[in-house]
């Protein structure tokens, strides 16, 4: 093969290819390589493949990266591979030949597989935090508008009276429904994979229980088959989570958009938030609205790009899974800001009142009219044709007062019991339980 | 418009094309949309909307038709346009006019999206019964040939000794996390829509804890606008749940192929189970497997095209809504068929027994080896010299024993720890709860 | 095995499995088996496999039976695995042992190749036939509408005059690209996998380019691995021309059910084609809309679907395949129902005259103004200056006139330029020769 | 609005989420960028808006502008919103006011339509060499490798001869549908948005048969609500062409990686091209043949990312469609390079000879057998029972010559048919009537 050897730009070329985005990919999951580390050093000084000393120094001296990460101060030189072999370098640099130790009884699958469930524990976390400050936000100003009344729509056909509370209340209470989900993936998340070796165990007399404790997991993936098969599966589990606040992200925004619609001119916004034309002084264009929907919706086709890449390759180990990272590391940042965004947008939305005496809404309360009929004791189909023939005669006065009393009605938001099934989602995620493992882990 | 109504012809194809399907998809909710009745009227006596006797009728004449369409004597009759309409058609025909009043208090969307709940609920528990199965399956076969060994592959290649029971074993653990995704699935199903009317609520004083309580319902979807938007939310949620059964069996199936093939020749199934030739004898093709992989990747598609069939819509129901079924429906039987095909097939696999003597598989071990001199005390970098040179001289001698210990490897697999693990998921599930309140209402 | 023996009732489970939907599939291809067949036998005699006397009674029969198809009196026998054998059945019965010779020299795989391939061909020229006569009405509902002006949106904000015109003739052009993809994909439909046996050809001194010449493809899949290959690939291929045309339909669908929506009620339609309710006679739900939109997005599904299906998997026939017909097969009548409807509904639409009258698009015409000072000769920015100033102080007079004289503008629509394009693109399908040789092979 | 004036933060936070990371993607249109304003300007001039002094300077400039960009000197400053204006901003600083001009009669919307259509244009024709090349390379190791044989398989099962001829021609032969379907894409992009403004045309009297002209186009986007429909429609359509040939690409890897896996043992790479142990001497990781699975399968998503971002949103412009540059655009060098490593891979690999002399393959021949004996007269059937009956008894004795001589076969793989046929379609493409007017543009 010597037409190789002097082929050093091909051979570069592949290099360059293989790599790719992946360092750049690797950043993200820095500090949770160095948490892993102080998990697996631990645990080799109980099996006895570290002394005592060795442990003290390496810990030590993985604190400090940690920190240095923290504040930016870490960088992936030039040349390194990756993140674990940074991390190598720069204990060996500091530390000498015990800078090694950290490998033993670890591959660099093992090592990117419990990295991969850190980051996405930690990024589900953080997510959550965000999601509960929007949906107080949507609660909270469901309640502020709760007797501000707005048309329903069903087939995009004026049919009902709504409200800005039921409108800003649904999407509250959806919220809840997408952290249920998303809880289901964060216990898929929250299962350690380390000591799978490069996915067929080891001979080493690792005590993966320890490693588990100590990096605060749930449990364990057992099976060291199945702890390699949760890349790319544990990928799509998390992206299924947030392909769902996605859709209702772009909902949200959908319906944002068409309400400030000068046909609609249901809401506005000031205009720092839209951008406009001095010559269109009517034209308030909702830029924001439209990146959360654009961003909501490209999340919902994350889990089928996860699928599409990982589908029908058999068990073990492929270099394919390496490209996961690309659209699915960034993309909780950008649902961060998507929450963040439609927050601040939602905190100065303006209101219109009185939109329901327009003319075109008329017909809103005829149901109204036709179950008050009933509830008086005019039975339903008597009730429906004396409206209908009023109607027709043109002799239909609407009642322009809406009644509406069962659970999670115009006049009964239910907005502490949607709060109750909040905070009880939330108190099923082990929070508490994790940051004291990695607290314990840093002290 | 004259015209028109001289032209039967054309509104003909109108209503078959708004029906489509329809009917065919209606008929999965039968027993659904009568239990959703029985608990409606119950909660309409009780606000005095029906009389005990109303009450006491309709229920017998209820029950008596949820007999019937588990005797399969229930038919959507020419010319009635959905379920709802033959159910209130056959209380009529039997009872009169009373048979009209168990639609008050109702509109057509909330029936169905309350049946809709149900029929996911009850589907999602007979699958999760399907998939315990499997996972005994797979444990107990895992047990069985834990001795066995394996090649285990890296990017394809010969990498470390695994195992049968290793390999099995995986697929079982998989399907823990799959029940847990599936169980935030279920999460979100298992709350009552019912009372939402057309989306907006209504001026009935409904009792909507009340039949949340009847159906046993978790909780309710409170805010109305809120249960109309789970209408496309909840079958995409499920969906994901699907999906990740879908994956797995697909991987399975995908691992069953290539072991069936001649260059690997692990496993065997009897002739009765595969297709063959009589003049190309080592000819079994998996048909069985294959059909399994491709209805797996199938499901993997599913939640992507309710995602894509349901995006942008703005709030309130749209009649794209209805086709939402037409794949979904029908998913479930396809997948519990896939789930006792590869049950059957598992159940009747042969594996071979030395496969690891085979000359190519002789440098699995030499990682063992290298470990085992580490573990002797000889520096790992030297230890890894060694076995090289070894090999290089041909001198290396592989031991063909495997020695691992530590938690969910060859040689302890756990299998008891990952049983916990699924009974423990199988507990979070309120499946008495569920099926008491049901009984209760049919009594 | 003799387990097996007895378990009848699995065996039955795994041929159900196995067959699952297949036999109704199938029943699309039979005309289409029947051409191939004709085509395969008159090669077979050219190559000395047939003798003159048996290819005449052989195809004698054969177009008897495609009549019979053609008339709905063909049916796939309980029992009949395929429909291949059903043909073959069908030929023994009536001719005795002749009957099989048709099969020599092929694989099942080989038949269901081209028949694939007729039966998409035919599809695809059927459907173009169906998008032209929508292109023609859009066009002349274009044409009629042209001086009638509505507004036009950017970000879902007022912005500048459109008219019905524009926007009808937009939606015909779109088609023309529709049908410029869809010719891409019949280009690839449209060459003969004939002959390729079971992937990997025969030792039959096989004439492809007779065969080639009978069916009228336009040229061969030569190599037979690529033939084989072109399964999954070929179907996929058709579903982007599908998906491109669902995604347009669904478009127009969505402005449709914009434009019918009471805050903007540009347009209408018969009740005949919508539903209504007496108590409610502004609501006219556009279900027909919004079913063309659903499926429409279905279609833009189906791609996904099909690569998800088809991923990964190796060279050479996997079971897999047979799938892949469910969602595709049934999609082209859905397609051509949802163009049909399409057409229906423009067709007795109802535009609303002097739409701009009302104040809300007062603001519309500032553009217009600005451009006329420009063309007038004041520098862009000082005209600009002034008309902001003018609205501003409230001085602003639109002029509701519209001077658009370029190319494709509201004053100058283009349609022959555009009928024109999309004639071209017609003529580049070979539809003649195709009916030619047809024709011939019926005769 | 005070209290936004002071939260400079929260604006940053939204200018910040409004660019996100457009500027970045902005460079891959600056050249295009100005090649739309040669051409604008030129019309501009013929119009009389622009005097042909004017046009003389603008054009110099515009012409250096292209240079720098070439020559990597061109730079999107710090505040600059986008190309267009940083162009527009270096002709006022170098020109004065003049350099505003540009702009008049243009749109925003207008400019990116045309930079995009003229970038994707761009990347097509560049793609379509690359393709070119691999297709001639693979179509030149099929002719080397035509005698050496392989096992064919079907359900993954050995199943018929078949050869390196073959499988590699193969894909030769796929790359031909792909650029069919490619051009079909090519055909949709190649049509002129110029002139349509915001989506709505202009009182200005353009002339976009003139710029059709300059820029090379093939004809117009005529209407301009579909010139501004063209925008995610031209993507997608793109993004369906970049998909098929990932999926060749991805099958062809899948292929690659299956036949280096130690259990086939078919083909083989040099060291440098491959990732290996010195203590696993036999692994060789196709870490590169794995990316390119991966990458394809990741193209493979992209259409149906872009759909759904695109999906129900109605006709005119939405800022949603800036975010669908984001996975596009850089997808065109992930393609280039795949296309480049594939070459790579494929000039540097070594064949097994003798494969089919295993023992394993020994039933693959008798299909042959059976042929051999039907040509020399036996009934099929007959031949069949015999060569069946030998099998059984031991007696079978393959004859390891293959002898297939129709088109497409293995003794005849009609490499200069398929050449032509690829010859065709790149003839197909009007590349010299594009480059042609770029030439001339930028004289």
């Amino acid at each position: 093969m010597k037409l190789w050897q002097k082929d050093k730009s091909a051979l570069a070329a592949v290099e360059q290819f293989t790599i790719g985005r992946d360092r750049e990919m690797d950043a993200y999951l820095a500090p949770f390589d160095v948490l892993g580390s102080l998990a697996h050093i631990a645990m080799l000084e109980k099996i006895g493949l570290l002394t005592a000393e060795e442990l003290a120094v390496l810990q030590q001296e993985l604190k400090n990266i940690y920190t240095e990460i923290g504040d930016g101060h870490f960088v992936l030189e030039e040349g390194v591979e990756d993140i674990h072999s940074q991390v190598e370098l720069l204990l060996t640099r500091r530390l000498g030949e015990v800078g090694k130790k950290i490998h033993s009884g670890r591959s660099r699958n093992d090592q990117v597989l419990v990295d991969l469930k850190l980051f996405l524990r930690s990024e589900l976390q953080t997510l959550t935090g965000e999601v509960k400050q929007l949906f107080d936000l949507l609660q909270q100003k469901s309640e502020l508008y709760k007797d501000v009344l707005l048309p329903g729509y069903t087939h995009l056909q004026v049919a009902m009276p709504s409200s800005f509370g039921l409108w800003l209340g649904a999407y509250a209470e959806s919220l809840v429904d997408d952290l249920t989900l998303l809880q289901g993936a964060y216990k898929v998340v929250n299962k350690n994979p380390l000591g799978s070796a490069a996915g067929y165990g080891s001979s080493f007399p690792l005590d993966r229980e320890l490693t588990t404790h100590l990096l605060g997991f749930d449990t364990l993936n057992y099976n060291v088959v199945y702890a390699q098969m949760g890349r790319g599966k544990t990928e799509k589990t998390v992206a299924f989570a947030l392909a769902g606040l996605g859709a209702t992200l772009a909902r949200l925004a959908m319906d944002a958009c068409l309400f400030m619609n000068q046909n609609f001119g249901f809401i506005s916004f000031p205009d720092e938030l839209t951008t406009g034309s001095s010559i269109m002084p009517h034209k308030k264009n909702p830029d924001v609205w439209e990146l959360i929907r654009s961003y909501g919706n490209k999340l919902q086709a994350l889990p089928n790009e996860i699928a599409m890449m990982t589908t029908n390759l058999p068990s073990g180990y492929h270099r394919d899974l390496q490209l996961l990272k690309e659209n699915l590391f960034p993309a909780f940042q950008v649902l961060r800001n998507c929450l963040q965004m439609a927050g601040l947008m939602l905190g100065h939305m303006q209101v219109k009142e009185n939109i329901l005496e327009d003319e075109k809404y008329r017909y809103l309360f005829s149901v109204e009219v036709v179950n008050k009929l009933v509830l008086e004791g005019v039975p339903f189909r008597e009730a429906y044709r004396q409206v209908g023939m009023d109607i027709e005669k043109g002799t239909f006065v609407p009642q322009k007062e809406v009644h509406h009393t069962h659970a999670g009605s115009i006049g009964n938001l239910c907005t502490e019991q949607v709060k109750e099934l909040m905070e009880t989602v939330i108190k099923g995620f082990p929070f508490e339980k994790v940051e004291a493992a990695i607290s314990r882990l840093l002290q």
